[in-house]
């Protein structure tokens, strides 16, 4: 147990962290680009040059018909005319070539198959004898001249060059069967943990699924690096010592992942202190901190954290870009654009933070959202389609500022993201898959911030839709009241989606016999609330209200989250006993549903959107028979309005 | 002898030739995506999804602490302040946990190690049995709630998604150790042709090295494809359509390379048309026109032209969108950019010409500079960094018209590229290799157009320098009066680059013994010359008339090439007996050369260029010893002038 060691970790800007990396990198002798060998032109695409290649042989090697015709002597045909033609004997003074054929000794030009006139001595018998022709033709005409592509000694690639398909065809082309390329980096990839257990294998409570080492290695091997995945190791120092000092000999670099801490079990600094130098332990990046660098065997060692964010960042920022040098490369700098980023971000002075965002084109501005923050949120991985980076001297950025964003997928992708706020449903994944599925060439993004909150991001104009299930206490109408009250001034269609069950989910076999809302304010009861403006949480406090219930006497109410499978996860784990949500949240994680309630959920677009291509996909996947059936398929779903515009609500001014 | 069959080829516009390819591939339900098949995940990156993923299991899978401390429950510690603090007892109510560790039953906070006082029953001895709070702690902080991150049955990845590192991660944390994934489309590369001979076997006239196969292998490799190059065949129809027919059964294209035209011995039209069906034969393109289309036992085939530029256009065009569709995926739209052309080109209308570029800013353009056109320079697609394409209804373009091209090479390359043009000389090769080498991220394209050329091209903007060696027949000044003449109104650097040998290029052994410009006027001696404006030009006319020598009396005079290997080359290939230009040149394809002259070779550069970031690279270079020594041992080199300013000329306005 070890609550006895003292924490100690630097937190070292990451200027100076790259810095001594670099430095002492250099000073150890690793970063030398590697040392060339020499492959067979069929295993070089891909492949970076370990010095030029210069051309051993013209291409052409010889002089080639670049036609099929006949071969002549240019001065032969002088004179030739239409009422003049020339007569020119087949074998001694006109020979028949194929294209790419060889010119014969002392022709200098091919008259096309097309242009001549085949002759027989005796006509209608026996060979042709003679060609003629009506036009002369000039030297060198239809003829790929010796080294017209490439003359010997000239350069094809040079060094450093990331051969193409194309390049390895010239190099070919000019005598070569092989060349010389440098070595790929080679990357040991160390697990260590005692918690870990390989993916697919059973879980239990404090296993860790060890995934780390997969998507370093597919990093490694994006950056033309070669990957071996080391066994994983329980924390064991001496155990960790032996495996990276194994590893040094064998590998230009060595990543131990996880153990970079100061934890109780967290070996990887001692470790590359005992071996050789330790440049920093600790960098003030976010996600991050608890990163190692150092070098041993002049070889270097980076120690990356273990949750999965901060391990893939810290392979970014010091991984690639070494990987790239020992290839003699610098990394391919990734597109940038602009874009407003919709929510505010507090970040701490004293750190560089790398928040990943999702992007799109609403209208005529990029609006980038922020992903959830934490550091083990592998997810924010899958979904980023940007990083923003919130500079160390920086407090934050406002909501709405104009942000510059390193992107991390296809600029062209942007412009065909449909951005989707509002209200979770289970089904919007669905609607993400059934676009892939048809090569629609949309994506769907989708935030969940509940359905007022979506309402109010139409209002700013920073997304194409919104779902919404908001119940007005005044008429009972689902959701226009609302687009009426919160997007003021816009055009709105308010288009049918689904019918759904809202009711209680809880645990199976529902021990605690929950049966109504009455029942939420029992003292065995703990309830899981979700976050106000949430269309579950306005049905819940309208039936609460008009049952005369006062949510003071509900244990939880204040606890809340943000999604109906959250909700569901909280029950499921025992955190909570009941949560209000719908069937298929239930279902997903094996949970009981007593249905007290069927609501409309709705999708809300501005009228601009409704009529543009960018929606038009999505518009068609709504009417189709495939989707529905896949909808209904998940339970408590009706999908007999799904594409039915509901209203189309004409934009007033504020004032009127 | 083929002579006899009558060549027959469509030229079907493109728009209808692709329009035929998707729809005859569809009728013969050639362009389903592939069936997916189950892979380990840490095979899975780089592959796309056949089904989407769910997640199986919730990431934590259990409430994880976020931190090292003391789990406890929240509501012990409502209360605790500094001046009140609160003691929890060690076991029953606060556990000691490691990040990652599941809390513990019945706990729901955890408590950081740096906020904690630790306490013994007795002071000094025995291990410790308390632990000290100075302020509460609300539920579930420090807590990584089941499912923060991932909530079974949620959505990981879609279908039809290429599979990166964080992808992989994601789906094993959320349970899974495999994916399906579409299986690799598989294309059969079936070179055929009697001439071929495969790389690095030694050639005879007439042989032709078969590269394409290894070209259109990487293209496939890179659309995510498998390819697998078949043995080359003679042009042999029986063997031909076995072959064909064969691969047919285990691949889902098969392209087959050359015989795809309609001279004498092209079978592949014929092949496609006894196995299936024949969509077409022609293709209107440029570079291309004789490619092939159709279908046979429900898979694709594509005829590729045997020229290898016009092979890996008919690539482009047809197969490498059909190899995306297959795998379920639209190609990545390359990314494009405006530029203005620096020549004219002429297009036959009819075509759509695909015409290949390179690329450089100089000052606020980015100038476009055609490569040859031919389609058998595969140069010209190792140099390419875009295409310009000129649609069928156009001429042409005009020389500084605005065009839109597509980019072959990441934008920012763009802007790292130094644009050189003017004369030709040997060392800009090792120049070009050289700034690859220092990793200087530049790097250099140069067009060969003569000196003279060279200059106008400054006064137009369209280059960053100029290599030239123009001598002043009045002043025997070297490029100084010329640049003040031709680039008026531009402040000029002229900088010395090197001295270099001009002399007569002759056979090994010089069997014509030609000795003098004077012998260049027998009847038995055939001249090669260089083009108007070429300093080498300049130079021999200048000789020729203070010798009173009439150029007409120069056979071969008027026969001119573009740089010194060229004219080595046609001297090589007994085109010519004779032409003027430099050592290095005659080395170079082991010719004899007769010293004449010494000329200094300058680099002309606008001071705004010379001053600029764009450039500093190549002037370190210049001071470099390691160049200079490269350079001298090309001999007839003399590097001691290289970087030295010579003449710094102010611009002057025309007019004064």
């Amino acid at each position: 147990m070890g609550a006895q060691r003292a924490p100690y970790l630097e937190d070292i800007p990451l200027d100076e962290a790259l810095e001594r990396w670099w430095r002492g990198l250099a000073e150890a002798g690793a970063l030398e680009p590697l040392p060339g060998e020499r492959v067979p032109l069929w295993e070089a695409v891909g492949r970076v040059t370990a010095s030029p290649v210069w051309a051993k042989l013209s291409e052409p090697h010889y002089h080639a018909s670049a036609v099929d015709g006949y071969a002549v002597r240019a001065e032969d045909t002088v004179g030739a005319t239409e009422t003049s033609p020339k007569r020119l004997r087949i074998g001694p003074d006109a020979v028949y070539v194929d294209t790419g054929d060889p010119l014969p000794e002392g022709m200098n030009a091919v008259i096309m198959l097309e242009h001549v006139q085949l002759l027989r001595d005796l006509p209608g018998t026996g060979d042709f004898t003679h060609i003629e022709i009506i036009q002369p033709i000039a030297p060198w005409k239809n003829v790929r001249l010796m080294g017209e592509d490439i003359v010997v000694s000239q350069l094809i690639v040079p060094v450093n060059h990331r051969l193409r398909p194309q390049d390895v065809g010239a190099i070919a082309g000019a005598g070569h069967d092989s060349v010389i390329v440098r070595r790929r980096p080679r990357v040991a990839i160390l697990p260590t943990g005692t918690e870990l257990v390989p993916p697919g294998a059973p879980v239990q409570p404090g296993d860790i699924i060890e995934f780390n080492s997969l998507v370093l290695a597919g990093l490694v091997q994006s950056c033309g690096g070669q990957a071996t995945r080391l066994d994983p190791l329980p924390d064991d120092l001496r155990l960790i010592r032996e495996a990276v000092e194994h590893a040094l000999e064998h590998h230009d670099l060595v990543i131990v992942n996880a153990g970079s801490s100061a934890g109780s079990e967290d070996y990887t600094a001692q470790v590359v202190q005992e071996l050789g130098t330790l440049f920093a332990h600790g960098v003030a990046v976010r996600p991050g901190h608890p990163i190692v660098l150092g070098t041993a065997r002049g070889k270097a060692i980076l120690g990356a954290p273990g949750f999965p964010v901060a391990a893939a960042l810290s392979f970014d920022l010091f991984a690639r870009p070494l990987l790239y040098r020992l290839q003699g490369l610098t990394p391919p700098a990734r597109p940038r654009t602009h874009a407003v980023l919709t929510r505010k971000v507090l970040s701490p002075i004293g750190e560089d933070e790398f928040l990943r965002v999702t992007l799109g084109r609403v209208g005529s501005r990029i609006v980038a959202t922020p992903l959830k923050r934490g550091s083990s949120i592998v997810m924010s991985l899958v979904l980023a389609d940007g990083i923003v980076r919130i500079p160390r001297f920086s407090e934050g950025i406002h909501a709405g500022q104009d942000v510059d964003v390193e992107l991390l997928i296809p600029p062209e992708e942007v412009d065909k993201t449909v951005v989707m706020t509002g209200s979770h449903d289970l089904t919007i994944d669905l609607l993400k898959d059934a676009l892939q599925r048809e090569q629609k060439e949309r994506r769907l993004i989708s935030t969940n911030v509940g359905s007022l909150s979506g309402l109010m991001a139409l209002q700013r104009d920073e997304a194409h839709m919104a779902g919404s299930h908001l119940l007005d206490e005044a008429t009972g109408e689902y959701n226009i009241p609302y687009v009426r009250k919160h997007i003021p001034g816009r055009k709105i269609v308010v288009l049918g989606f689904v019918y759904r069950d809202q009711g209680l989910i809880v645990a199976p076999g529902n021990p605690k016999n929950i049966r109504t809302l009455e029942d939420l304010t029992r003292e065995d009861v703990q309830f899981v609330n979700r976050q106000r403006g949430a269309g579950t949480r306005v049905l819940l406090d309208y039936e609460l209200k008009k049952r005369g219930i006062n949510p003071r006497h509900i244990r939880g109410y204040r606890r809340i989250e943000y999604t109906h499978l959250a909700v569901a996860a909280a029950v499921k784990s025992g955190a909570a006993d009941v949560g209000l949500g719908i069937l298929a949240a239930a279902r997903a994680l094996g949970l009981d549903f007593i249905p007290l309630f069927r609501e409309r959920y709705d999708l809300i677009i501005p009228w601009e959107y409704y009529e543009s291509d960018i929606l038009a996909p999505v518009l068609d996947i709504l009417h189709s028979d495939r989707f529905r059936e896949a909808v209904e398929a998940l339970g408590g779903y009706d999908t007999s309005i799904m594409g039915k515009v509901i209203a189309v609500i004409e934009g007033e001014d504020e004032g009127r």
